[in-house]
């Protein structure tokens, strides 16, 4: 993992590909290296689909190691959706192949002069490129069912569905998970639509004949992902309550706390829960013969996703996430679990952010395109998205634009990014995360939830405004470095509240790369990601003014607490001082 | 003119008016008072549609004297389309009417709880508010026959259609002229949603009973208006070239210079311009039994204006205006000016900015969704906006929105704002002040056009960045200071070229106010309306890298010149060092 591929889509006579070594980018990656390399080699003006954005995938620190957890992929650019920097992650296999195939990172760089689609096959021989038209338009779970009938049924795929091609701002990219299928997404910001134009439809990777990274010191290693393990297994949340319910876990928890967004975020509690909870969705999962837990990427042990079925016991999409069945449920005012995993299905295979085209939705039921609750209207909508017709594309672009197009004055946006799953009034914690965050609207970035909710990292009152700005500000960058590792962020919960699993992950990066860093300098790792990416928002033209929710959330109070965002402007803009 | 009426439409038990005196706003009236108004009043973070926005209707300082010229009216509001603030500036004869009778400005205040459509009769007696739901989505020509039928003939209207109804960006608000037409639009910046969002459908204005504001030397004002109309009579600008072509007069002017936007800004000269000049559309006029010159509201004496009629000798619309006939014409590649002047008359019906409507339309064709030179797709195009399809809500809420929902990067805007009908490429003026000023790409707020092409107040190439920054900068601070007056920009030809007529303006404004006012002091009326404006933008979000054309107008070269954006990002920051 010490070389960077950069693609330029826009060479004469097709794409080039050259090699680089790890130069001024050494050291670092995940998020790190796609911030580092977005903030230093894009001019923070340039539109996001023209030829001077770049599109930088890349695992990290522990990717490709046996390390458990490691196996995360960032992916960076300008975003479409925001308009500022973006680091969108995701799980699936693709990070760990990547990182055994040696690349640091894949660098998609200028525009092609047409509309002609590429395919990109990596494996221990090299890097090849091809020109394939007949993808045009594909579904990701055709496209990847086609390319394991090219390349072999082991290879993972790196893809954009329609949406990309149609460069919605909307638009994920999918990566394949241990089955092969295209669940998992690198969901936020358009970063599909960065791909689509690109003109890259696919990356296919095939790790055949490579093995495992090796650490420089083994034994440490070993032992060290021992205490890791061992660790995450003890939490309750990463021991127990993931692995029974997935994240969805959170959907009783967050209407209990009053704090669950219901239709387009005018009420704090959705009735209809206890039909979509992760409990529900267990019970209904193993009754149908999927499966309640479930890995994403070799290597988790976690297993907080799972395996859906239909009412006729056969597979239809993986264990939709709680931001997911909340965008398409309570946000929408739906309480159909099987409706909503279809939606999550069309997401996946269209290659759509579930939470940008939830939001989406629910701001255009608001505007009265359908009614709240309509579970069918919310289905023919994703297909108007997936088929590319004028609705569809208002949708596909997200909420902000389609709270624009209709004339709605209450998008839950922040920077033009989607609020996801929890009411900034009722978690205030995580209102100082969405008004702040480099990404906008976002909750990985700084999950505020843990400590105003679960009682994981301490405990700071979630309806109040103090303390809130001192723990973002911590989390966003412990978050920071964390995407960097490569680690999936729900290890957070166990390091927040266990010193020796935070250490164990210490110890396992310093053994792997034979390092003595300490705690402080992964916090100072954290901090230089951040400056990195607010340093390019700023070039971009972001401001403190940016930093804000819609004022709405300070004015219209949140049933059942009543409660009204309370954090101030001034408070806000002391988050990044440190 | 010395009260402000203030109607809080957001009132328990529908809208609530008072009369206000001037207070802090004594003294300067037109975009000098909304300017002030929104700055002070408007939290700059509001959304434009929601309560907080305001928005203000005030005529000039001169305006409703017997002064030539001095018909103008400033709408100004939070826009929906920028989220800066806005001036939209509009001929017809509501400036005189209002200033008659005594009011400095209407500030409509507040949001209503539901969608009641009201409108407000104002006369010598006072002003009447009633719920009227029959006029919903009525064009402004039916809506204004319903108002003559209700009120009489001689009344002025300020109206929106539908598209200010359906609160889009693009949306205008309407006029009526001499011939109780509705066919002067205050149009840039979506104005008219934010009426829309007031749920104000129409302002009916009766003057019956007033008499012209008198001034206080009625000698020394009378001697100065007439050396005011004979220095307007003498230029060729406004003495020929205007009156006998109108502002079409521009066509082959700008055509030849090679900064005649085509086809969405691909090329700087446009095959078909001659059959859509100034000089042919004149001829048709003629031979058609319609007007090529004409007044737009009493005491104009340039008459720039027409009258446009059908084939059959049926009155169609008013005569287009230039940027109207290239928004429409050469931007879209069409050169049959009936379909021109149909989508013109479309246009006012509806209620939307011709500028931003045709902008939008080149963008959707370079998307592919109609083919360049497809006049009656572009009409057709309009009739969605005028529908409210999804189409047409897209291209309704102008070219930014087009350009994100389609994925087009080659999108002609500032600060959201579509770019008029000359290339800032061939006219690098005017792309100074597209770039830094305050409403968004705006040729009227320093039009550069006249020294960089028509040798006006100087000369200056329009092909090199030299001397551009200085003549926009002046250019900028003395529209400001016109804007104010209530005074036609296109006094600004002679002023700027006849020392005695800018004196005769200036002795305009001392004998009605009985004031000693001298150059300087416009100048800086003119800095405090731009300080204003400044300070409300950053205050919104804006900075210096918001004061930026596109990029692609610095990288692709514009035919037949094949120049590019010379002035560098350093000189744009020098424009308001004042």
């Amino acid at each position: 993992m010490d070389k960077i591929l950069r693609i330029n889509v826009g060479a004469d006579g097709g794409p080039e590909t050259k090699t680089d070594p790890m130069g001024d980018y050494a050291g670092i990656a995940g998020r790190a290296l796609t911030s580092a390399i977005i903030s230093k080699e894009v001019p923070p003006t340039c539109h996001p689909l023209g030829e001077d954005n770049k599109l930088v995938i890349a695992p990290g620190l522990l990717s490709g190691t046996t390390a458990a957890m490691s196996g995360r992929l960032s992916v960076g650019c300008k975003s479409p959706l925001t308009g500022g920097i973006k680091e969108a992650n995701a799980g699936g296999q693709a990070a760990q192949v990547l990182a055994r195939l040696g690349y640091a990172a894949i660098v998609l760089e200028g525009k092609p002069d047409d509309d002609t689609l590429y395919k990109i096959f990596i494996n221990k021989d090299g890097v090849k490129i091809s020109t394939d038209n007949s993808l045009r338009m594909l579904g990701n779970y055709d496209l990847v069912d086609k390319m394991k009938g090219e390349y072999g049924d082991k290879v993972t795929c790196i893809s954009i569905g329609p949406a990309g091609e149609m460069k919605m701002s909307a638009a994920s990219i999918a990566i394949t998970d241990m089955e092969q299928r295209p669940t998992r997404h690198a969901g936020r910001g358009g970063v599909g639509a960065v791909m689509g134009s690109k003109g890259v439809k696919v990356i296919v990777l095939d790790d055949d004949g490579m093995s495992m990274r090796a650490p420089k010191d083994p034994d440490k290693f070993k032992a060290a992902n021992q205490t890791w393990v061992a660790g995450l297994r003890k939490h309750p949340v990463t021991g127990e309550g993931l692995p029974a319910y997935g994240t969805n876990v959170l959907t009783n928890v967050i209407n209990e706390a009053g704090a669950y967004p219901t239709k387009n975020f005018m009420w704090g509690r959705f009735d209809g829960c206890s039909k979509i909870s992760g409990e529900t969705q267990a019970e209904t999962e193993t009754a149908r013969g999927g499966k309640a837990t479930h890995g994403c990427h070799r290597g988790c042990i976690i297993r907080c996703s799972g395996i859906y079925m239909n009412k006729d016991g056969q597979y239809l999409t993986k264990q939709p996430e709680y931001e997911t069945i909340w965008a398409h449920g309570g946000n929408c005012g739906i309480d159909d679990l099987d409706a909503i995993a279809m939606l999550d299905r069309l997401d996946d295979d269209y290659g759509l952010d579930t939470i940008e085209i939830g939001a989406a939705i629910g701001v255009a039921m608001e505007a009265g395109i359908a009614e709240f609750g309509d579970a069918e209207a919310a289905i023919n909508l994703v297909k108007e998205v997936g088929k590319g017709t004028h609705l569809g594309r208002i949708l596909g672009n997200g909420a902000a634009v389609t709270g624009k197009v209709f004339g709605v004055e209450r998008v839950p946006v922040v920077k033009g990014q989607a609020m996801p799953a929890y009411d900034p009034r009722g978690v205030q914690g995580i209102g100082v995360t969405y008004a702040t965050s480099t990404m906008g609207a976002d909750h990985t970035s700084g999950y505020a939830v843990a400590t105003n909710i679960l009682g994981v990292g301490g405990s700071v009152d979630p309806l109040t405004p103090e303390g809130q700005v001192e723990l973002s500000r911590n989390l966003q960058i412990a978050t920071a470095a964390i995407d960097s590792t490569g680690m999936c962020l729900f290890i957070a919960f166990a390091i927040l509240d266990q010193e020796d699993t935070f250490q164990a992950l210490i110890d396992l990066i310093n053994s792997f790369y034979g390092l003595s860093l300490t705690a402080d300098d992964v916090t100072d790792l954290g901090k230089s990601v951040l400056r990195n990416e607010r340093d390019f928002n700023a070039r971009a033209g972001f401001t403190a003014k940016h930093d804000r929710l819609p004022d709405y959330f300070k004015k219209e109070k949140l049933p059942p607490h009543d409660v009204t965002f309370g954090v101030t402007d001034e408070e806000l803009d002391e988050v990044f001082n440190f």
